[in-house]
């Protein structure tokens, strides 16, 4: 074993983040799947749920113990629902292990606003504040001095990672942007639910949510702190009949007249060494097929001269980038490391 | 035969918007299709390019033959591409027939918008002139007293009906409004493109022609009618990995502080005693599977207190209330008789 | 209302096979819907769970209480899980309505066969024998003296009207029958079902219940019947990742050698004067979307001279032929009306 | 540079399995792709017509020519078009490269076949001779040996896996084979034509080519060579609407009595030490998506006792197993190594 080697546990394996999470960390050359958790199948092959493992991961679940994932793990990524990773945390903060978290309980810095968009009470203030926000090409600095990681949502990703450069640099209003996004079905999870049932999905698009989504507040946090001063933002979200993949088409009013050239130029230099954030040249907007299955975020523009506004397309794979990808990408980070290991997928095309 | 019998032809039978034309007039009660008409498969049974037809039209295509066509029906539909409707239209309106064209040619009144979005000459400036332009629930009255409709565009249809009465009413801010509209792929035609091929599509989601898409200057000279005033406005077209449906996801600026229940109010009373459009209750957000082969508009709203923004949520069947059946309730229209005749199917769910 | 008209009541209407008999009896001329009933939300209007009712049904859903839907309606559809049709059934039956019922429970003229492969008991033998299979091709002379119809299964309805006239004819040796299934999921309900949870189906293809499938015993049964001896066959079912739609693909030893159009005239014979039964020409398949939104099975043939062999495809839209629009069809039958009634349709294409 | 490392060219750079190709060696640790070939678009970005490949691959597509390629390669991959391969290996093998052919030219040993089949004139008899059928597990020992590999077709792949072992063992009768496919539209390539055109495959399900798919004589000449008598079969292929991935279901009559457990075990010994055949426990059968984005194919089984047949479930992606990825399988143990290398991926699940 390589002197780098880590072993990682993953709770929650039985969920799409989680399987995802299996999926990317068999590349890694660091790191060693050395426990795959699920309270609600612990004993079974993990393979009995997920066929597609057979031959790949032989090994049973392991139920949630603290005690025993602290002697077979140095890192434990929380692929658990809100209100559920604030209880484990703590503990395995506690017993020595580093966290990453892919819940929403540690990403809202109010607990006010916890309590508004999550319906649930907040996690403990002082872990709260603990916790680094690892929206890996904004916050990647803060991620490599810290053992706790809130991983972002995947609509925020996807969002911010094409807003930040435009309102940081002040080209465009920060309280003019609508932000309309469409995601694929798995960011629903596996959890049964007539909003997943095929016949009801297939051949039919919705949105949902309207006014409402608990990623509002994510966005809406980050975009203060680059403009310097509170924004609101309109977020609405739309469900697509495919499984994986977010776009998010965003609207806002630039500030000065600008061409289509000068934000790819911005963007540019803004991720430049980023090797997970492709700026399309002028003109070419991504289609979100052309991430499948990678930790890439893709962005194109268009400047509208008759109105004023700017639009960027961002896409994602909502379960990589948006996700498990991400949360690995924070613990290279974390590490040391490249933040590439592991990750260096081509899209699945077609 | 009943007196108020009389006999249609549909030239661009081969096209979806034709053999949508078919399928929605086999149940009109006082229509009959005497020809079916296509200069590029002339002569041949329709079912051979569309077995789904088998043993229902058993007839042969006839060729672009405006004598033949006069001693066949009474109305034509052109279900032609734009360029190609401009040189029949007048040939059969010389001919005593009434016109249905489905095609752009005639939707725009300035012949330089129209040369600027369509890279083509406009019409004939006198029959340009002459064209009701068909929105039924808007332009009814209209329709009534013409031979000659210009049946609007999928896009521009399901935006405007979710627009016009706030706009009317003044109570969003026309030069706020933000349109992020989404369809499925059959709106693309049946000509082979790799922007249509299935693998391409599939588990994909993409926008397109951002501020460039041909139904911008169409939805806007509405607006401006409406508004009284020039409006401009942000138009984005996605692709979404289906078939049939549109939605358009549209973003306002209120003018003054409404409720979602008065904003549902104002549009049932717009669109009081028309049954195609249907405004859902506060809270409840349409979605394309809910208007499948049928011509109906579902309309429902999200008023955003924080942002002062009004969030309208339109579906409709690009090839029904976006293409045929429109063209069909135009033709109710025209006739003098009930709008919805031979259009009161019931949604196909799931 | 003419003196043809007649009342129907619809149990389960809440499930697929329900809501489509709603979607169909919209357009029936002489039977208007009185009831639509649920005993798992009973009191709620029946839109509220499927929106792309609203405005076209806005009555409540009615409980089941035998009483009420006796004063209600002359005829009962049964769209209820096998198990439930077996106890409502008499009760119907004794307050004088007629009964057509779409489960398994009176298919099966074997009490023993039911126990086996529905792992259930059966129903009364004296009710069972009461009932008459509803195939509406094979056997609709008897459908049109009997006040109970047992409507058969979406699998059985499309492989047996591809089988029967070969096996009638002994053209083909019944014991060599291979058929392979394919099926859209809305068969199996809207009942939650990680089988039916978009992200498992979507961009996947899946064989189950290999050998164990319930509808294998109904179709021996009729086979055997046209045999006239004993007729086992192999029987393999699978999901297509589409929301509608049936085709079975089968395969049988030629008893003689013929010709494809020998085949094909074997058919239109059989089916002459059936208007819901569409054989294509030599070298022409049906697809299952030729069929979509409509009671049509439509038949194809391909004989191979290589192995002796003759392979049959057959399409039906599972809710229509396959469910709810053969149960309609029956009705007519029972009426001594034309079976066509309400049903003419022309397939949702594309 | 390791000493092991090899420089590949890949002509048919623009078409599915040339991407996939791709995709696939840029994880190879061995293979550096040194030109991707395209005649129709030489001298092109291959990102420009591959989005997905932004930043990943910045060369521009070479042209055909045979001089240029021998300086730049050491192993050609032919994913071509049947009758232009036959025309390249030929030179490509006389300038010392390892060619791997992925068309139909170079896999039937009989010139009178490939012509009856192919409808078009065979290659240099004596090329075919020299060309070693690649179906890995089965044909390894011989493809070690060569320098010119003719890589199986997607359905015979996926076919002949899982049919070998039960034919070679006599368990079942070999001219008893039924063989029913379905394959994901990624098949039919990037070429437009209205079969592989969204609208006319999405919620459709069709079959195609009975008794006539060229991939026929190719099955049956592994199958006669396994026998060791002349065999032939029934294969049948449909269209699945969804983008990747192969099932066969094969139907065939047990010769002896036998259990699940016994086939299995059958398999299992046969494929012992070979990574890429997973051979399911009795009673699980693969689904498509289980094997996604993988070199895998994946067999499960069915016995009936009361009929006597074997049914054998085969699953495979057809753009790897059944193109690229055994391709470079062939390629790692022409070179002599290990048959996995750059090809262990976990299937993109869900």
């Amino acid at each position: 074993m390589n002197a780098k080697q880590i072993r990682a546990a993953i709770v929650g394996s039985t969920g799409y983040g989680g399987v995802e999470l299996i999926r990317l960390l068999e590349s890694h050359p660091y790191v060693t799947v050395t426990s795959v958790i699920s309270s609600s199948s612990a004993g079974a092959p993990i393979a009995d749920g997920y066929p597609h493992l057979t031959e790949i991961r032989t090994d049973l679940l392991d139920d949630v113990d603290v005690g025993l994932i602290r002697d077979k793990a140095d890192v434990v990524f929380l692929a658990t629902p809100h209100g559920v990773s604030m209880k484990l945390a703590s503990q395995f903060l506690e017993a020595g292990l580093k966290v990453i978290d892919l819940s929403g309980d540690f990403r809202l810095k109010s607990g006010d606003a916890y309590k508004q968009w999550y319906k649930h009470e907040p996690a403990d203030p002082a872990l709260v504040e603990r916790a680094v926000y690892g929206l890996s090409e904004v916050y990647g600095e803060q991620v490599k001095t810290t053992d706790f990681v809130s991983n972002p949502g995947c609509f925020t990703t996807t969002s911010l990672l094409g807003l930040y450069p435009a309102v940081k640099a002040g080209w465009i209003d920060p309280n003019s942007i609508i932000i309309d996004a469409k995601s694929g079905v798995s960011g629903a999870g596996r959890g049964l639910n007539l909003s997943s049932h095929y016949s009801e999905i297939n051949e039919n698009f919705k949105a949902y949510k309207l006014n409402r989504h608990q990623h509002t507040p994510e966005i809406e946090q980050v975009l203060s702190e680059a403009a310097g001063r509170p924004v609101v933002t309109t977020f609405t979200t739309h469900l697509v009949p495919m499984t994986r993949g977010i776009m998010a088409t965003m609207y806002a009013t630039l500030t000065e007249k600008r061409s289509d050239a000068e934000i790819v130029e911005l963007y540019r230099q803004f991720y430049e060494g980023r090797k997970f954030v492709r700026v399309r040249p002028a003109g070419h907007w991504p289609a979100t097929k052309e991430v499948y299955g990678t930790n890439y975020c893709d962005i194109g523009f268009s400047v509208d001269e008759r109105t004023g506004r700017l639009t960027i397309i961002s896409v994602t794979d909502n379960l990589v980038k948006g996700a498990a990808g991400q949360a690995i990408q924070n613990l290279n980070l974390l590490m040391g490391w490249d933040e590439t290991l592991g990750l260096q997928f081509t899209p699945v095309y077609p």
